[in-house]
């Protein structure tokens, strides 16, 4: 598959520039709105940019690492919070609801059925991954149909009038997955990458460490440059089917609201395939998982919160969701100082 | 006046510690959101709290150490501002809206008059302080005045049901004012006290140091163990107002939205009168003024947000507030383990 996406036409930029910075305010003083007002509007090529119909997709799948005692929960508990959300009882169902924001639940590959639930979007491409300790989790053919499951989420949603996009993610084991994402693919050592999960202890974070070092090295011929066998060989189905829902999104210049760091390893992977994805990216939130400082760097990324939060589930996407709509609304809002009639001679 | 603050009783922290510890989601999980839903509820004394009429009280005021040039903008802009808010058209107003919180504009002491706009709240001590750097900002009388007028707003907004009140400001040179209460009731150097307000460069830093250090030698009687005598003398209006009206809304229990630089000043020198006033504070927003950070140490606040703000206006109560919904949403609507039927076996 191959990646349409471009960056923004910066011709507007000083336009958006003049109108913020003569707001009733000092030079600046907005601080990262500013700077975010200035990236929705430049996404959007428009002065006066609009969020509409914004939704959060959380993925869920399970991973046959998971067997390896990598995570402090069982892997059931993937499928019973799938139901927990299906329910409306999770924390993403409770954040969605207070902020506005739509969301959709999707079985990109959790062992077990929901067809018992009609709310959970069945995407499902296996009952799980393999175990990469053994093997690849996927084929390439299951990646590239992830990949395109995904994509077509962010085909429906744009075709619903959808500008701003969400992602989050549940699955046992997924910290696991996206470490070694981020270790190929960045080349940072392994240990930078490798964080304590859902609540591990220190011995639970040595484990995971030697069982994630040892299933890097029974792959000694994956090329690490080649971010789809990365993906395939080290993958879940919610981080690719995530993967390809980010790029099409951005294909149609949606913003694009990354969570934690599962979503910031999904993110990579897109970013390998299409760098020019980072110019839709709002970074949501810095996680308390060691490592997603790093990848953020790594991004380039800014978040706008850091409440040390480490649940995933896209909740960063949903709390941080007001503040981008503060960055719309001061530039589309508030007084000018010339409609105000307050004096700007700051003296300069 | 003596303000009978208390700490609120403890005695349910345990069943709150249990709630939360039993939603679906990994202990801990929710980061900073479980420490401040442990504080509503323990404000509010209930497992169940509820978040009725939020309100943003910005209070006005002129200060005489304007004339020494120690801010970027010109005095009028204080009066400017304030025709501003009446319209509707400052951040302020913007964000209020957005998030739903109430808004009343106070004019604490701004020159000129607002007999024309019926929706600023005319509390006038007097048209804008003296210059410290000659004299007392205000007398004692007015100081007194300045904390009953707050703190009646306080009861006002009591009376109409408010349980969560946050506060911000609008006041050329208040910058100056708030970094001399800090000096002086903090015991930290001057220098350390001192920023660059509405966008100051380094040579206008450099001349509103030495004017504010000259100002508090211009003073030697002056016991800065007195918070009352510290606040008549460097005060303004508006920061005085706010005091009142803090320490009065702690009385009433209610959860007190902390702002920038300025109204942490006003929150130190109430808690210098008022210790346990603390228990009530939710640190909205750390501001890009030097100076915050370490006034936000000094009362052992962890801002919700860091957005490089340096606006005031109480705009980083409106923007935290979705957040203080959040912790109150995610305890009183999240599933249990229990309820929702997912696995709680963490090895544990």
């Amino acid at each position: 598959m191959n990646w349409n996406i471009t960056a923004p036409d910066g011709t507007l930029a000083v336009a958006i520039a003049h109108k913020i910075d003569t707001k009733t305010k000092p030079l600046g003083a907005l601080g990262q709105l500013e700077a975010l007002a200035r990236q929705v509007a430049l996404v959007q090529q428009t002065l006066a940019p609009m969020l509409r119909q914004p939704h959060v997709l959380v993925f869920a799948a399970d991973h046959g690492i998971a067997a390896a005692g990598v995570s402090q929960y069982p892997p059931e508990v993937t499928h019973q919070m799938v139901r927990n959300f299906a329910g409306g009882g999770a924390a993403i169902n409770v954040f969605c609801r207070q902020n506005g924001l739509g969301l959709t639940i999707v079985d990109a590959g959790v062992r077990g059925s929901f067809a018992d639930l009609p709310a959970v979007r069945d995407e499902k491409i296996a009952e799980g991954t393999q175990n990469f300790a053994q093997g690849p989790a996927m084929t390439a053919a299951q990646c590239a149909e992830a990949l395109a499951r995904g994509a077509r989420l962010a085909d429906e949603l744009h075709a619903a009038s959808t500008n701003v996009l969400g992602m989050g993610e549940m699955g046992i084991g997924n910290t696991s997955s996206a470490a070694v994402l981020m270790h190929l693919l960045t080349g940072r050592p392994l240990a930078e990458c490798v964080g304590r999960g859902t609540g591990l202890d220190a011995a639970g974070l040595v484990r995971k460490l030697a069982v994630l070092t040892q299933a890097v090295g029974a792959h000694p011929a994956l090329d690490a440059a080649d971010p789809l066998a990365v993906l395939a060989t080290f993958g879940g189905f919610e981080i690719a089917q995530m993967a390809g829902a980010l790029l099409r999104a951005a294909e149609h210049r949606m913003l694009l609201l990354i969570d934690g760091f599962i979503a910031s390893a999904a993110l990579l992977v897109a970013a390998r395939l299409a760098p020019k994805i980072l110019s839709y990216c709002v970074f949501c939130h810095e996680s308390d998982e060691q490592g997603h400082r790093l990848l953020l760097a790594e991004l380039g990324g800014q978040p706008l919160l850091r409440l040390g939060l480490r649940l995933g589930e896209g909740t960063g996407c949903a709390l941080a969701y007001p503040l981008v709509q503060a960055a719309v609304n001061f530039l589309n809002d508030m007084a000018s100082f010339e409609s105000a009639g307050v004096s700007n001679d700051s003296g300069k």
